[in-house]
């Protein structure tokens, strides 16, 4: 941050002019997220410091002077978004004169340059207002809020061929403190995401006007000047690097030539990369340490390092001859700049037209994805994903909500993410991937302890460890026919045919779905999904029940019970529920639908084992109270829990797929405890590393363990993965786990509650349940799903209608994917209510116009729709 | 590093002894990691600084002080590996002196304090040389090649009731730069491992000698000071926190209370996490910012933050008040360094007696797995763990050589893991996960890429990716039983009834292994592993066919036939090979042996069809060369080549399944290269991340792909996974595909060469195949294994004697698991040949002595013996 005196004489004009003029940024208010929209096609870098004084405005002064006086010219934009010690100091009124300087010296193009700062703290404006006008001279010129200053060097301006410089600080304090302390001594406290979005908005500004031929002369650059060091707070005490995180802008580092600036210069270095930054070039100020050579090597050539000379500590002439001597390395640091530029962007296109050639994406009919609907994918910040789009000729960035939580995984909001990042750098540094048989190791212990704390509590001993939900439900159906043939004395054969069964299958519900390997699928009932097909080897080893339904339309929690149960003489107490809390009440357990319950469940296995007395129910197993992937359907608790209590009485293990519902997804750490009632099996996955890298576990009793303890080792479940137990997969989980329950890191939770705030405003969730279009809602803990009403049996036109509906929820910032014809959004346990809010207004707004238009173009005439609506 | 000029006053008695003298370290050399023995019983710590100059000796010294007169106190070893600007500089100096001199101002007990320095540079000595005795006052005092001081303070070191201060300087350069420099100037050169190998033996040496109560009378603390920040280089260029990585040792860090310094600090903090260092404490000088609220916060008071009050710049008497003010924050301190170092040893303990009782581990009989037995590891650095042991009532961290490769997943050495613990931090903070379906991100799009240009060069042109081998294969299968029923007409019906078809099997070798998840478990051949137990549902769906194997056993390559096939009139030509080259060779295609081949596929394929004409072999699946879990059995290339060909010929698709042998497993990047032939869709997993974590991919070809097109979702493949192509893994990938054949970062791949050196010296494979012990042999890429001879039948004997080989093999220093009778060593594709050696020197001795034994002890007499050998 030098501050060099600077002589009046160079500025040819000076205007003051009212604040506000000339630049006007455009507010967007809606996204959390600043960048919502980032243009790419405009050069844009952070420059970042190894530490203080290590020379970042040199080095923004050296490349907006290379910009502005290249072969190829541009508009440059220059943003110093905090400055303490102002106006004494000022990065970009030193910028914005040195480069004039700078300039003048040579033959000079037409340059327009201006200088000013946005808000200033009271104490500078008291300060201000006590200088007279004489001091102006120093670039100290104040009038009302503002300080401007702007000059034109060259010639061509009027002509429209010339160039801009223009020079921004948005926020300046009087203190030559750290940001933080700045604004507990002066005020002015900006909260973070203001200052993105004051950030992304003058980002966002046209720099080059029309009359001068707009930003279309040139790509416009644009750098912006951190202050600090990486890691040095900025006004909110937040540190910059995650402060600027959300625009994940490519990095300039400036490094330190000093004894010590190796280390502080990787340091800096890899405190970017845990945040995941691209650092593009680093640039030092050569002090005859040769701290370059070491840079290199370390960074094995994959950036380069530039070594600018020494400045001298007394400048005899404003450094001029120092940038002169220096502009050769400015003129190659700016085309490597560009060039990086130039292939990110190609990069983005490249991986767009190319990716459906190479890939064979999962659960994709690659006849339906033509290469201009590829999502390009830039990197995600907690809720949001930042996408690549071209519009109107223009590379953007553009900030979406992950709706679909990257297939009901995710849970970090940015800072868990931040947190998690560098965790999972320690892992893997600590362990890399450590052997688990046999073994011990910090991250799988403090794993399975936590497992067996939480969602294990009151019931599960073990925990086996593997690598998805697929795998955790073959581990478990393996566990769970062993201690069912345990149990029932169906041990001491060979195989199948040795044993006198005809077959072992598993009690399951129509809908559920457990994973996509041949064990999972049979525990499956035939579906489309299950077909010759899909997998010829498939044959559906289950005895399949049809689960009553719950759904919320007009307000109101219905029970749907199937045709097949004995159900004529329910009343509306008995189907009608004005919570899900009702729907959970132990009351029910003595009820009518529960007796009713209860005859269809013992008819259906009586009915199994009359057919062939040879054959037999191994195992229950069921998602608890929502089929996920069968269309975010509720099935009643009170079924479920009758279920497994009928399983229990005839010792038939019991298994709970909690992939989906597992780790507060609905509310609670587990399903289970919105069932009342205890599996002895259960599998884990998705949400259990938070949603970062994948990790499974099967859990179990002390009794099912015991069914594989023996004298051989042909008796053990002999069963493994190469990565069981990772130790970067537990040491996320750990992490993931003990955040979301913690109160003091999820806001979601109440000390003491054990459960999420409910999330989706309820006054919303009615509003749109009594929609025309709307056939029901399920909205519990971080699910909100729709389904879109069907016309008649037309499904195909439902999906289609889904369809256009999530392309609209695209547009407005919601990357969904529809499951048939529901659509839902999917947040983490701590995201908060607020945001969670802004997104079902969002889908409150478009699902009321897809509904009027639905309603028109209703084929049922008004009739039909007065007995509906 | 504060260079202060001490009074000689201070210092009762000073000796100058010849070198060798007093302590005196014992050098393991075997061993490549430095800390093979380190005792855990002594708190030991290492004091890094987030930058110079910011007080890392002050820290030092308070610790030191507040050991020796500390209510418990102990002996203190303070090391100071790395001193440059020596003798005029020096830590372990300043510490001797300025201790000594603190606790004179007290009631000292008996003190016994020493420094020196065990190696200078030549200019050290020649300045040393030039000075006076005049100047010993000065603390250069020089004899020979080593400086020494020693002083008592207080009474009762005579009566064994004192303590002792031992303070060392390992090197000393006279130049005041960064260590690699000034080997540049002064010569001195130290590797990495030498340096590490000899503070491992510093750290080991005894400190309270037997007459002085030995190290009993309480723990001997051990601090190592650093040079410089974090990462600033040491003597050979490393960086600091690199090169002493593999102690791991617990760090105390001194951060910076400057401007500026929250951002060094946390910089500092973070390059220690991602290498995997515990960061105990930060301490640092108070000047007025409040830099330890930010840290505080920022770190979620994870750690303690130590505030010491500004050191005074002119001190006025030598800092002793200071160090008086500070003694209360330093002795705060030392209890949090104890408090952390008797968890640090009570969780290790912990550990082991608790996993049993909550892991439910992959293939193990928990009942043989008593809690004696179990292995807690501490970390990983390369190839080796570090695990922890308790030797004679102490506790120690022991290296071992991961000889399984954890699961044979192993490829990093200690410089990729490092590489790859920042990528992994990079990639868990760009992207986290992020969606795949439809979806490219770079991470996915280049691990795509290099999978197509590498292994799949030359027929994939697709990628599935999925998270584990058996998913793979599960996957593989689906394609290729879609792809056979697409090209034989057997499509256009809804399930397997429909179709007339009675079953569509694979063909495969027994022996062969695919993976636990059930589809993948029935592409294998009956075992004790695949009975009623393990899996009621299992039922075998293939025609398994016996292979002929290859074993190398008195230095030849011999060929095994199983008697199924005509095989009864081959000679030694036929049977006999010298090199692994030579049963590669193409000629062999038109021998006697392809003809025999041949006639045993193609019957055994036309007798399977006679049987039934509604049964169809859909997929050939093989494990290409060898079989990995079936036993390290390599399988004859003739064969699985022409197991390919007649299958190609038939319109079967041939799956090879490569999640063992891909990625240099087997010395070349696909085992398929070896066979000299070309499947139709392949499947990998374990090596492809370099060994960090779950990623797997199917590769198939375009055609493969096609049979999946069409007009209908259903027609595409269903299956996925929650972290489908996860960024993390992908990047993972895409690191170590591109470091492991890249010659300028694996130095076993030579330009040009497209595979590995031979890692294993074949003087030693050849003498360990002689060995009456010894079945046979397996040498070929990273893997070397043993088949223990079974004397007679008696297999279980066998297996015990590997179990016994194994227990030696531990404690010199390899970890082991045995594969039933099979022992082996794993390296990584980038381990040194010079490693191998070192390891399987080790093998040798100990199977050569086994060896020995066995002759000895068997119930065959001589006649049996000469039989045989």
């Amino acid at each position: 941050m030098p501050h060099i005196p600077l002589r009046p004489n160079f500025f040819l004009r000076r205007r003051y002019l009212p604040f506000p003029f000339l630049l006007q940024p455009k507010f967007i208010h809606e996204h959390s997220f600043p960048s919502s929209e980032l243009d790419l096609s405009n050069p844009t870098f952070m420059i970042y410091g190894s530490n203080t004084g290590v020379g970042k405005t040199l080095v923004s002064t050296g490349i907006a002077t290379s910009i502005l006086s290249g072969s190829e010219p541009s508009h440059c934009l220059y943003i110093k978004p905090v400055q303490t010690g102002f106006p004494v100091d000022s990065d970009s009124r030193f910028v914005y004169r040195k480069v004039s300087e700078i300039l003048r010296t040579g033959k000079p193009r037409g340059i327009f340059a201006s200088n000013r700062v946005v808000k200033a703290s009271k104490e500078v404006l008291n300060a201000a207002t006590e200088l007279s006008m004489d001091n102006i001279e120093e670039g100290l010129g104040f009038r009302g809020s503002c300080c401007y200053e702007e000059t034109v060097v060259g010639k061509g301006m009027e002509e429209g061929k010339g160039f801009k410089l223009i020079c921004l600080t948005l926020y300046g304090w009087k203190e030559a403190v750290s940001p933080h302390l700045a604004v507990e001594r002066e005020g002015m406290a900006v909260d973070d995401s203001l200052l993105r979005e004051e950030l992304g908005s003058w980002l966002r500004v046209s720099v080059g006007g029309e009359k001068d031929g707009g930003d279309e002369k040139g790509a416009v650059w644009r750098l912006v000047e951190t202050a600090g060091g990486v890691a040095s707070p900025g006004p909110s005490g937040s540190l910059q690097c995650d402060l600027y995180r959300p625009f994940r802008l490519p990095v300039i580092l400036v490094g330190d030539g000093r004894l010590g600036g190796i280390s502080a210069t990787i340091s800096a270095y890899e405190s970017l990369e845990v945040r995941g930054y691209d650092t593009v070039a680093i640039v030092l100020e050569g002090l005859g340490l040769q701290n370059e050579i070491s840079l290199l090597s370390y960074l094995r050539n994959r950036l380069p390092v530039f070594v600018l000379p020494p400045v001298p500590k007394e400048p005899s002439n404003n450094l001029i001859d120092w940038f002169s001597e220096s502009s050769k390395i400015f003129s190659s640091l700016q085309e490597v700049m560009l060039s990086y530029h130039r292939k990110r962007i190609q990069s983005l296109h490249d991986m767009r037209k190319k990716a459906s050639n190479i890939f064979w994406w999962p659960f994709t009919q690659h006849k339906f994805v033509p290469m201009e609907i590829v999502t390009v994918i830039d990197s995600r910040c907690g809720e949001n994903f930042a996408i690549h789009k071209v519009r109107h000729n223009k590379e953007m960035l553009v900030s979406q909500f992950d709706a679909c939580a990257s297939w009901w995984t995710q849970g970090p909001d940015a800072i868990l993410q931040t947190e998690l990042a560098r965790e999972m750098g320690y892992s893997a540094a600590r362990y890399g991937h450590v052997m688990f048989p046999e073994n011990v190791y910090e991250p799988s212990f403090r794993c399975a302890e936590l497992l067996l704390e939480g969602v294990g509590k009151g019931w599960a001993s073990r925990v086996f460890f593997s690598d998805n939900g697929s795998t955790a439900v073959e581990i478990a159906l393996k566990m769970a026919l062993r201690k069912f043939s345990f149990d029932h004395g169906l041990t001491g054969f060979e195989n199948v045919n040795s044993s006198g069964i005809d077959e072992i299958r598993v009690l399951a519900l129509n809908g559920s779905y457990h994973g996509d390997t041949l064990g999972a699928m049979e525990a499956q009932a035939p579906t489309s999904y299950t077909g010759f097909l899909q997998h010829p080897w498939y044959s559906g080893k289950g005895l399949f029940l049809k689960p009553p339904t719950v759904l919320i339309s007009m307000e109101i929690w219905n029970l749907s019970i199937p045709d097949c149960f004995e159900s004529d003489n329910f009343g509306k107490d008995d189907l009608q529920f004005s919570s899900y809390g009702e729907l959970l009440s132990r009351d029910r357990d003595s009820s009518d639908v529960a007796r009713c319950y209860f005859s269809y469940i013992s008819n259906q296995l009586l009915e199994f084992s009359a057919s062939n007395p040879n054959k037999y129910i191994g195992a229950l197993i069921i998602e608890p109270v929502i089929h996920g992937s069968g269309g975010m359907h509720m099935i009643d608790p009170l079924f479920q829990r009758m279920l497994a209590t009928e399983c229990r009485k005839r010792r038939i293990p019991i298994i709970f797929d909690e992939v989906f519902s597992g780790f507060w997804r609905l509310g609670r750490e587990s399903a289970a405890e919105l069932l009342d009632c205890l599996p002895d099996i259960a599998c884990f996955g998705k949400l259990m590393t938070g949603g970062i890298i994948p990790l499974a576990a099967t859990l179990a009793t002390e009794t099912v363990f015991n069914a594989f303890r023996g004298d051989s080792k042909l008796i053990a479940l002999l069963h493994g993965h190469s990565y069981s137990a990772h130790a970067m997969g537990c040491a996320a989980a750990v992490k993931s786990m003990q955040w979301f329950k913690d109160p003091t890191t999820n806001i979601n939770i109440e000390h003491g509650e054990g459960k999420l705030k409910e999330l989706w405003d309820m006054k919303f969730v009615h509003h749109i349940s009594s929609l025309p279009a709307v056939k029901r809602v399920v909205a519990l803990g971080t699910l909100f799903a729709i389904e879109i009403r069907a016309k008649g049996a037309d499904l195909g036109y439902a999906s289609l209608q889904a369809s256009s509906l999530v392309q609209q929820l695209r547009e407005d910032g919601i990357f969904m994917r529809p499951l048939g014809n529901v659509i839902y959004l999917m947040c983490g346990p701590c995201t908060s209510q607020h945001f969670c809010s802004q997104q079902l207004i969002k889908v409150h707004q478009r699902i009321s116009k897809f509904s009027e238009a639905w309603v028109k173009e209703s084929q049922f005439d008004q009739t039909y729709g007065n007995q509906i609506f």
